[in-house]
């Protein structure tokens, strides 16, 4: 066994046996190897928020294999992948559709990167469409079990891959053009800001949504926010999150996962 | 060790503590035993969806024991069951009200059935109520370890057992007559209807439901599909199903789980 | 390895990869222990609601450690602790909020307590929000692998400790006033009576809940339940559960979670 690690993050949802029969898959190939839920409840087909959740999630995974499978082009021309990160550190599988490019990005690049090509690893299928049963899960499992990314098919020039989709925030007259780039569960709005980009902006900061503008209490935890308030604090991401006291961010200010957030000082930056 | 692997079906949900408990029970018995989740959100008390999954899965499972737990009438005189498929390669454990049936009879008959009737191997409990936790669970860990079927109770005769309630779709005056028998997560129709039951219906296919008619095109992936037409596709099931591109077919065209849906070709065959 | 086994329940959901990270934390510092989730979907900040489960669930725990995370306070001064019950048998860590009080008492009170605070054990992190991946997990991983709880932290007396909010039942002037502890996914209605509180209440009990009453039956399974009829068993936990055949007791009569709810005998009792 090269790896005892699996990462296993989809769009699969928890409802229907998808994430189960993958799971047989692989275990019936490589039997002692650990399978770990990233998450299978991405919203279906948002290649985006998959990358995001891979991004944040990669300092904190088990050494391994990350299968990723949110492939809304299943079955079609679009290439299947094999990212070695870390000279063999760790191997990312999953679509060529800007999926895995992020957190290839985060890990400084990839060591290779291989198309899964051979067939061989495959297992027979009634149809195309379900390729993280029949092609991905198989592949995982075979790395496990030490074959070498060659095997697998031909080596992919990085410059060829399907580049990432993901936004960047930026300032302008003083005025920073965000997105609301997650939503959890409990509500709280993960901005695509880091903490440097408004280190002079002070400790009430108007966040303007639509045509609503509401100040925010930058704070250290979110049992610090009073009452009904928004507060504004460093997340376990290290960037800025909108949050409220034991309730929903998102809910109580009617912001939606992709909505455009602006953030000025409440105090004119001199 | 006899087997290494128990699959875990229900319709306990992940709401709740069932589905932990159950494996807390197994794991205290047989402590190496691994448990695959296949699905617990079948939906509340629905016998005919767990079999229908079950089938769906039956050819990736990984060998050793499926417990199935979908059980309305718990702690009734309804009975418990132990289902021995291929001399041994696994047994099915779950209650005898058709779930069990549909997959026993595409593995060929079982070879052995016993009625779990000896509470020696069972949990002490407080009522009948939870008997996944307290006989299912403890006799899934026991057979894993080694003991023998014929321990839990008598051997059982197959023509005793409750009959699957699955239906089946058929012809009549040119016409296919059949049931949505899955709609998954992302809204794709599964129906129960072979590929080779429309090989004569050509590329264009009429779908009625209820008074509303539609013409799908007979595609290989969901990403041929056009726009917002229907699709229909052979599914990883290798049954037909109705999809659209990147989205659901079930609410796009308002179809649920159960309905009655026609095909015919939009062109008569001769 | 000085436990095995560590058994996980959270308020975090699965629908963000917070449980599958604080998974991987623990299998990179501790890579055989087996991790099992009792569950993550405890409403948001429902500290008696995660209690409650705990109690439940407790007699059938495999032995090891018990990460238990309800945390409004993450990150405030509110403590983080870890409870050996029975010299050691198992020990429980989670904050001081009173989430792991009634379990504790259940077990017959701690043989030690010790307050996490040396941070040699501890990830670093960006910032104090998300203690499970950066504090817990990493803990309860070194509890496994055979740190002394002494390491971790001063220890603390229990007196000190926050108490739990579970309320109790009580018999005025006939009648016994409860609450609705736990609405399950079938919607069956567990309330914090046992049957000895009832014993003399006869066959058939009158439930009043608002302004609304209702004549329940004992019975011993759902499936003895007439009709529409509603039932009352005694549960899996040996509580007292309102219940309807193959329905929801919960829908089906308007209650909630936390509801009041009275019982009293249809025929009084003399």
């Amino acid at each position: 066994v090269k790896y005892n690690n699996i990462t296993f993050l989809s769009d699969y949802g928890l409802k229907d046996e998808f994430v189960g029969v993958c799971k047989s898959v692989i275990r019936t190939i490589a039997p002692e190897v650990k399978i770990i839920d990233l998450t299978h409840e991405i919203a279906p087909f948002d290649i985006r928020a998959g990358s995001l959740t891979l991004v944040r999630s990669a300092n904190y995974l088990a050494p391994g294999v990350v299968l990723a499978m949110v492939d809304p082009e299943a079955g079609t021309s679009r290439r299947a992948i094999a990212v070695e990160l870390g000279e063999g550190e760790s191997v990312l599988i999953g679509p060529d559709n800007g999926l895995l490019a992020p957190v290839t990005a985060l890990a400084g690049g990839a060591t290779r990167i291989v198309q899964l090509a051979n067939a061989d690893y495959w297992l027979g299928a009634p149809s195309p469409s379900f390729e993280g049963r029949d092609m991905f899960s198989p592949v995982a499992a075979h790395i496990c079990n030490g074959v070498d990314l060659g095997e697998f098919g031909p080596e992919l020039d990085a410059a060829t891959l399907v580049p990432a989709l993901v936004p960047f925030s930026g300032e302008k007259d003083g005025i920073l053009h965000a997105d609301a780039v997650w939503i959890d569960r409990y509500g709280n709005v993960q901005l695509n800001v880091s903490p440097s980009q408004i280190e002079d902006f002070g400790d009430d900061i108007v966040v303007t949504h639509g045509s609503h503008s509401q100040v925010a209490e930058r704070v250290r935890t979110f049992a610090e926010v009073d009452g009904m308030q928004l507060g504004m604090i460093v997340d376990s991401s290290g960037l800025i999150s909108l949050v409220v006291n034991q309730g929903s961010a998102a809910s109580r200010f009617g912001i939606a996962l992709g909505d455009a957030v602006t953030l000025r000082p409440s105090i004119p930056v001199e």
